[in-house]
């Protein structure tokens, strides 16, 4: 058995997992009134207490893995700088080793989830994967032969911040035209609200009940389900630079399968099926070029325990 | 010993490669007039004399390496498609087996250079490099732990065929705003073409003697090192578009290194510079990320020998 520890913007959950499945779990909100050490060493007597509470031995646990957003230096088990934790070079592994006496690895959250669906999810039949996860940002792993590959010092599988469009739209991370700007909820949001502005008779207005503060990464995925001509433009032209994105690490990695990932993934046939179409209208290669399977994430919310768990396999 | 073969556009090249060094060689030019199986049993067969006109004894090698252009299936050592060389579906390792006695593997020919530089060139420092070649189109090797990562059957690590222009220059592979369209010699060539027909006063215009037939990959390279400012904007140009895709690779897959090879790495620490500062300026990455070192490849016209022998270690 392996205890995973997924750290999110707003609390840890952490479970023990058992060949895949987690047994019992508990999650700790963030206090803020500590400091993230103390923070840290607080987690690690939860997890004891976990495994007290449904009488789990200690001898029973193969160690601690952990999934963390922001800069992981996996080698070193640091958190170099997740910004939105307050967290500034923080040794996670070496406090909660201590603290617990378990070994303990980290990586990205991205990595995690992406090495969660490798072993145990959509690509559980496959050795090499890409996971691509549409949210706030665009977030990448690599899983080759069933391992992470992440990189120097573990600073790769930055998938989102790979420009597509050079002096394309500003990205967050100061690049123009990356993967993000174009493929994240939130760009599609940003466009779905252009397309509102533009088309004052769409269907998406009464879906967002004239309120553009109420758009979200389903309006223009619904709407476009109900036939609105202005939703189905937005999402042919989401589908056109997220299948981009994905041809390029096709031809780059030529994985054997990617798993869509992340709040817009909940769109699942509809969103694979117009990206399926997408990438064999534009496939590049030579006759014999393997197909790549596109494929829904299955984990949903256990996958930040369970793939953090996959670090201690 | 190893015996490395290079197979290019007119000719074999094979010699025997002891810890990265050529010890004899010879090469073999294409015969038209016999059929592509006849021509890899011809070639075993120069390779058989090579060693008997050495005095170097069978028992002292321990397999043939290939580099080949085209579609490689590196798993069962076909090439699948040459079309320049006529090869289709063609089992050169089973072929060369069969004649010599001798393990066989084979790989793209840009996968056997990236392998060489990693393993004795440029990057012989480094576990985990990238090498991008630039002549008439782009290619791509990917070493991981010093070795070839080319994915699924071998048709990975195109990263010519990576688009960072969404609706960008057409490509030869059928999508537009590939990194081929901007960064190989051709769209150098071609870029440099235009330049000169928008700027009659270029200095240009005398190097290649008032023949745009003249203009190679050098003409831009040159002229702009004599500060012609026509020159300057395309080798500016050229920079930018190459640029963009290295901070690609580096956010992708963050190696240790990039090394730059091909008929512009010529160019040596004019163009490295160049890049080097370009990618300083749009470097993406939190505090801590390594640098990536790029390098200019060193094996030069012994490359594809080297490198091909490299996957026998």
């Amino acid at each position: 058995m392996i205890i995973g520890v997924d750290i999110g913007g707003m609390s840890y959950k952490f479970g023990v997992v058992d060949n895949g499945k987690i047994i019992c779990k508990n999650s700790l909100k963030f206090d803020k009134s500590i400091s993230s050490e103390e923070s840290i060493v607080l987690l690690s007597k939860k997890i004891l207490k976990l495994l007290d509470d449904n009488n789990i031995s200690r001898n029973c646990i193969n160690g601690i893995g952990i999934g963390c957003p922001g800069a992981i230096d996996s080698v070193n088990g640091v958190c170099d700088l997740a910004y939105n934790l307050g967290f500034d070079k923080l040794p996670i592994c070496d406090i909660i080793s201590q603290e617990t006496g378990f070994e303990c690895k980290i990586t990205n959250d991205a990595n995690a989830a992406a090495l969660g669906e490798v072993v145990y999810g959509a690509a559980k039949d496959y050795q090499d994967a890409i996971m691509i996860t549409l949210g706030t940002g665009v977030g990448g792993g690599i899983i080759i032969n069933k391992k992470i590959y992440d990189g120097n010092q573990g600073k790769g599988a930055e998938l989102g911040h790979s420009v597509i469009k050079v002096d394309g739209r500003r990205c967050t991370c100061g690049r123009k035209g990356c993967l993000e700007a174009y493929a994240s909820a939130s760009a599609l949001i940003y466009d779905t609200k252009i397309a509102l502005r533009k088309n004052k008779n769409s269907l998406m207005w009464k879906y967002i009940e004239n309120n553009l503060d109420n758009v979200n990464g389903k309006t223009a995925f619904e709407c476009a389900k109900s036939g609105d001509e202005a939703a189905e433009k937005v999402i042919n032209n989401y589908v056109k630079y997220l299948g981009e994105g994905l041809l390029n690490l096709m031809n780059e990695f030529r994985p054997q399968a990617i798993v869509i990932g992340g709040g817009l993934s909940l769109q699942k046939e509809y969103l694979i099926n117009r990206l399926k179409a997408y990438c064999e209208k534009y496939f590049y290669g030579f006759r014999s070029c393997p197909k790549v399977e596109l494929l829904t994430a299955e984990l949903g919310n256990d996958a930040g325990i369970i793939g953090a768990s996959c670090l201690m396999l």
